[in-house]
């Protein structure tokens, strides 16, 4: 196994997105006195996430950036939560910019730095090259370019996200390693070719997650964080 | 005039394409016997790059990355310099790596630093990603993303190739600088809407250059280096 690349899912694996949205939505839930939960706000606004894209991937929808789906995606959930009438449109435009914001779970900076000194690193998420370059900066993610859907002009687990990734970067499937917390991005991944590293993030979905605690598969690699999944790659 | 990214020409303007050529193919040529200065070499290479794109750009021949015409341009190369039977295809497969590694223009790695502290920063190159994300570690380069040729699949200076890359960080054309040592490049950019700023590199070409020497129209800024052009951002 010779690993060149170690392409990332990001929402989850790198960033704790219901911290960051949470925090994000608070201060203006707190300033129109809104009760609701804000983390509960960023679990409705995640739940849209999944149908947002499937327009994309299998309902004919021309590839559109998870910027837009995401801020279609805000109206649902305000409409889900009884906030519909709430927010101004230009209050929803800055809302939006929650997904820029996303802190890094603690051992990614250094983690990824780690792994960056071995091989090329890229996200390869379902997030646009706009949204992934603001949010790398946020979190303090340093990348060799951003890949994943937006050239791919489709959405994970679609086969071309992974296949196009690695042809940007000049590599076949198998000299990348997809480094991912859900066991379906694996599959995914590994049905294309390439390599796979899991590691858990069982505080993604806040307390009582019971999805992708444990590996599902032999993953060529199972690593606790960042740090153990840069020394467990080939040659390390 | 608010600028939020500024896009970068890479071959010229932030790396001495002709000094890394040269000392890239030098060994092969001494373990050869090969008594053509490799910098004669490097521009006659350089000269078949315009002709190699336009066939995309006009001929209809379907977007190719810029390594496999750099790679059928090294044939074309040899053979007008009288070496079309010196190399094997692995040797010239490894000589065509040259392109990844060019040294950065002393100014360059510490200005775009600078830059980068106010603004995204993304070269808008027609290398491709491939290409673009391993030079970048080789010459020193951080970057936010890898736009240019190969997101827009077209090459510089069609139109798209600049609108692309706005669209790809979510941001209107003026609110883009393109930084460039050539002026063809900065009215092609100005053509879309974008900001301009033009760095000559007087020894790009070698001893003799005769070609942007100076700015041929009213560029919004115009910088001796990447320091300069740093400090010369609206703000700065």
């Amino acid at each position: 196994m010779t690993i060149k690349a170690a392409i990332f899912d990001v929402f989850g694996t790198c960033v704790d997105w219901r911290r960051g949205v949470a925090e994000a939505v608070a201060p203006a839930f707190a300033a129109k006195g809104i009760a609701l939960d804000p983390a509960a706000f960023a679990d409705a606004w995640r739940a849209e996430y999944q149908p947002g894209m499937e327009a994309v991937r299998s309902q004919g929808r021309p590839y559109t950036a998870l910027d837009i789906l995401h801020r279609e995606n805000l109206d649902r959930a305000l409409t889900a939560t009884g906030l519909e009438a709430t927010f101004s449109e230009a209050e929803k435009d800055a809302l939006n910019r929650a997904w820029e914001k996303l802190p890094a779970w603690p051992d990614v900076p250094a983690g990824l730095t780690a792994i960056r000194a071995r091989v090329l690193v890229a996200p390869c998420s379902n997030g646009s090259i706009a949204l992934m370059s603001r949010l790398a900066r946020f979190a303090g993610l340093e990348w060799d370019a951003i890949l994943g859907a937006e050239i791919a002009r489709d959405y994970k687990p679609k086969p071309v996200v992974y296949t196009a990734s690695a042809a940007a970067f000049g590599l076949a499937p198998e000299e990348l390693v997809m480094v991912a917390a859900h066991n379906d991005d694996l599959v995914a991944a590994r049905a294309q070719g390439l390599r796979t590293a899991f590691v858990p993030r069982p505080a993604e979905h806040g307390p009582g997650q019971t999805k992708d605690l444990a590996p599902s598969e032999d993953w060529d690699i199972v690593a606790e964080d960042f740090h153990a999944a840069a020394a467990a790659l080939p040659g390390a």
